[in-house]
């Protein structure tokens, strides 16, 4: 799960620590000692899949090399509401002035990581992912993308640099599926692939033989998609299907059942709610 | 409620668009010429309060100073699914490009004064405001903290250093309440105010006669509150008291009608759903 | 003393660095060897309150970790001419290269901690404060409030967002001091105070009535404040009365003397001369 | 006098822009309606030399391009109590969010053009420069060195990279003031001078001999001085020498009329007293 | 051929104007009118495929907006010795102070274009392309990238992110080709090709059966490529091809001529001399 | 050679792994387990004068600081084809995420490093000095301008500002030589050196006259150069002389012969070719 590099996530966590600091943590510099020492724990009060340890544990780092942050449970382990999730040995002064980020930071990821889990869950067994897209908060698309990968969800593309995404807009600038597609493949480089966005079995038809890498299968519902895979599978077994839009916990078996490869779900990012984490000075 | 200054924003706007287009829009790019003119709309797919109208226009600006953006609702304004949200003209490779940045702000923040709104109104005419907490999204206080008061709501503090609030832990590093109130005191600018955390009436007394300005009283169940309220207004009618932790929906009238001045609710930043919302090219 | 965090004055040495050092010291890497070391010590060339002991010490430790750098007296001590302000040990040209951005830091803060203390102490026993204003060096507010504190002042607020302070201005913009008052207590967070600039008496009763915090009594003479006192005091005996506009060290105690309770030098920060010091290598 | 690029000062001034707005300018966001106009006029309430204003004017320019500023003296001119220095038109918002920050820039700047004139005031007719040092505000030292031409001085080095000069240490570490200067003259560029301080008449022999384009003459007094032109001047009729240290507006003209080219003066940058202004609106 | 977003680099261009600025253009500053205004011209004096002009007219552009830059041929345009790039009109002194760096620019990108188009038209008719590496400037990449493109080649990965390469050590690591390819596959997004560098038949049979969709042909003479080539066609028609290493503009069409889809050359952007261009003022 | 501070380069560095790394390498991150350690030299492809070998160490320190990276050649030393340039012990991950920027640093730098060195050969024992331009790659001056010195080089001006420079145009704005040359000097700090450009001997003659430093000889064959150089050296034996423009290694000889103390080579920076280096893990 340590896919997360250290070093990308320093200047986000800096960021965000001189945003909560301000002038400084006034309240703790009044009143305790710069150096008394103290010990943490930092406690599920939810139940869920943690993530961003790395995260926290790089906060408290920035504020004070010294501090030892010890993970009480691996990224991406699931917790129940009383159990500890990590523990803190150091300066007093540093473990406050550094909470308020880092659970900030670990409520958020473990929220989304605990979502996808949700999500993966209800579809296993199916031979089908769970992906995100790019409905993220600004500025933490990187965490996010990590967090869904630590649930157990699999990546779309991160940007608009990193795939060919054609849709409905693009198409019809271009005047049809075929010339849009024909375009992408001449200027696009060879690692990248092309995925087109289509609305009805007459597009899906149309960008297989267009050469789409991928298609994605918009806002139909079960049946229309089960169609549509019918109809790709039948004529390039080895395109890569994606049904996205108003998917829910409740329906997203029934999605997958339809034999579609993907599945994206842009709430995991834009609309989980935050782990309720809490930290305990012993 | 145009309180939002677009100097400030433009950096958070800037870092968003970067963090979206990396190398480049390659598939606007490729399939849509560089001159080529569009409008499009914004339109809610579901009902809530719009915020954020100002930042999805500087996304834009900042692509291109000759798009025009012009808002079809009034910043807080509450929309209905198909509502026009906001429409736009000029190069439609600027829109397609800034479209989910643009969105994905404006999404966020909707989300964020809509459920605050819904606070709000839960408890009219008590006399009480909903406030926001640290608990928000890093990067992204201000927005959030302005998204807040577009739902009615008002801001605690933004930060470490605009007031003093002293919790349990600095409490216990000093030894009592009215040592860790005297410290702040004799150190704290006198533009500042002092609030303290208290678990119980004997620290409601304490705290009150050490001379804070603010009591917070958290995680307090309902007749716990109304005691408390009851004993610090004897000791001080100006004091303010603020009721924090596990407040919902379904208990905030509940919560107010114990005469608290302040309830403030942590879900509002971090839990808040996204609205949805679209963008067409017409 | 030790309320600055170090975390927060990293990003403002670095860059007083970078512009110190532009591509390289070069004098130092023609003619010393790059292992060579030596010892230095900080002396005071006249004398003053020493301030900026850790911003020093962060100069060196980022262009080199291995530098010692002791202090010699307390951050906040008072030093005489010839008196030794800290030691250093390491790389001859780590010294050499940081000397005059160390010593432009120390020399600065120590100067505002000077005009402080001398200010602080010629109101002794008077119960009131000596505060800063936002008259201060652009990109240096953080050190030189912080310098402020060191020298016994207070700090009045640090910007345009962590209180009101209702001017002449803004009551024009308003019609009145109470519209004014009104409009903000409407708006602004409960954490926050407000402060009305009032110019008579007239002014000073209706700030009060309105509700301020505090009142600022802007260029009054003695005689004016004195009055303005009485009558703010009768009124209202916890308001907190400022007194601001043409104090010097010569009238500073009888400004005192009047009764209010703060007294705002904008000179603390914007004309304190810099404490002369000096680097030896030994 | 125009010779600072507006391009490279937009940094400094967002900085200090950002650093006074925190989230914003909250007291005049709540009293005064977003799209009210105003005037208003900057007004001298001490005499001295205006400096600044293009960074006044960008100050008002980034938080609202359409907002009219007029200089009413010139950069450089000389201003007494009561005149208008420049002329404000816009939205009042603007108006008062900007007055701060730009005033500082303006009092601080002045100041030190006004002291630098009084400098170059006193050795008039005698051929002698007065010159800056490297004893600047950190972060400031472009805006520094700026005011000092304005005000009639000269610059020395503005870092490390773009001169050498060598100190007693660096003489030190390389046995003799021709072993450094060797060093120095082997590697540095052909555009580069080389500076040598030097102590007494042998130093001042060695390093003319040794090839130095420059002596500072360091902490002389004036018979010193005196002696140590006139072997310099007979050595090398060419050399260019600086007097430094201790340099007082008593006794800069005595300095001068030793024959020294340049007297370099720290307290220009690091002690000069702000000039009084004032923003009045109309 | 404008496939490159104004917005994406305005950083670079204002990175590399403070780098050349410093404290400002002196030499102009002192010999030039402020308002003094010009007409410039942008020749070449050599012959080549010119890349930049749209950052070239940015680094005006940032200098003063009021600067008219009218390139005379179209990006990806041939010239000759003598040839009119562009032409320029406005204040002197921002020709002159902009006129280095926008060559700097210009001369590379066209350095590069002009490299790229010579080995693309070495190979023409063969149905290959021309592809860049991660071989790039530090900090420049995605302009040389696009110099590639505008050059008639096509893009690499940008970077470790947007594609899976698998090279030796990597097989190393994991013990096997499939091994790696396995990992892989299990944890990419949907969106990103795998390619694996081969070093002879045997790993080319075991990538393509691993599932493999490029492969890295590394430094085999033509014959091998050639066996390599007709191998993996025979196992997977649809496999995308690259040959890489010692590739020179002799050699390409021999390489390209062993049926290869792709081939990349690292001295397109580190290697490519500069397009020698000069500014002259009219 | 160690004249390059570490401090100035880490900001390049991180943005060059920021720029590669993109949202992580994947790649590494799939196929080497995490704490998997291992060892590997970087070796040469081609023979050459290494130069970057701190930039190189400051990358993989970066990514972490607990790699040991060992020079195995001095900074400047010569290295044939087969050679051991550095070697690295530690984890394989960072080992693999840093190789393509240390090596894209160090390719580059060690190209200039190794023309630089060539030119210096051929000039060896007349007493001439190469020296580069500012025609450098965007962003990397201060590391180009390096690896001249490390080549043998010396360095021209760094900036616009560090040096007067006055070519054609700014004697056209001022009417003539000797006036253009008068208003620097007036200006001018007393630390930076005037220098002209002169197109035939008439200029010479009048730019010696008006007190120029040094003259900049351009684009004159090597007999204009001889009789150019004959006749400063009459009026002025001190003046520095550099020659400019078409220089090659093959007429850098007869150049150097005509007496000019200083030959400027743009194409040191703007076309070195890379030398060939690779990393393999052993």
């Amino acid at each position: 799960m340590a896919d997360l590099d250290r070093f990308l996530i320093s200047r986000l966590v800096e960021a965000a620590l001189r945003e909560d600091l301000g002038s400084g943590d006034i309240t703790s510099a009044f009143t305790v000692d710069a150096e008394a020492g103290g010990q943490a724990v930092i406690v599920a009060k939810g139940g869920g899949v943690v993530a961003g340890l790395p995260v926290a544990e790089e906060v408290f780092r920035c504020l004070d090399p010294g501090l030892l942050f010890r993970a009480e449970v691996p990224e991406g382990g699931q917790v129940s509401r009383g159990d500890t999730v990590a523990t803190l040995q150091g300066r007093l002064r540093t473990i406050l002035s550094g909470e308020r980020v880092a659970l900030n930071f670990l409520q958020h990821l473990s929220g989304i990581a605990t979502l996808t889990r949700e999500f993966v869950a209800r579809i296993e067994g199916l031979g089908c992912s769970i992906v995100d897209t790019r409905k993220t908060t600004p500025g933490l698309r990187l965490l996010e993308k990590y967090a869904v990968r630590v649930g157990g969800g699999r990546n779309h593309r991160f940007g608009l640099s990193d795939a060919i995404l054609i849709k409905d807009n693009h198409i019809a600038a271009c005047g049809s599926v075929a010339e849009a597609v024909k375009r992408c493949r001449n200027r696009v480089g060879h690692t990248l692939t092309v995925e087109v966005e289509v609305a009805d079995t007459a597009q899906v038809a149309e960008a297989i033989e267009a050469g789409a890498d991928m298609l994605l299968l918009d806002n139909m519902d079960v049946a229309a998609l089960a169609e549509a895979v019918g109809l790709a599978r039948e004529l390039n077994p080895a395109v890569v299907l994606e049904a996205s839009g108003g998917v829910t916990l409740e329906n997203v078996r029934a999605v997958a059942a339809t034999g579609v490869d993907i599945i994206s779900v842009g709430a995991l990012t834009h609309s989980a709610p935050a782990l309720d984490l809490s930290l305990r000075v012993a």
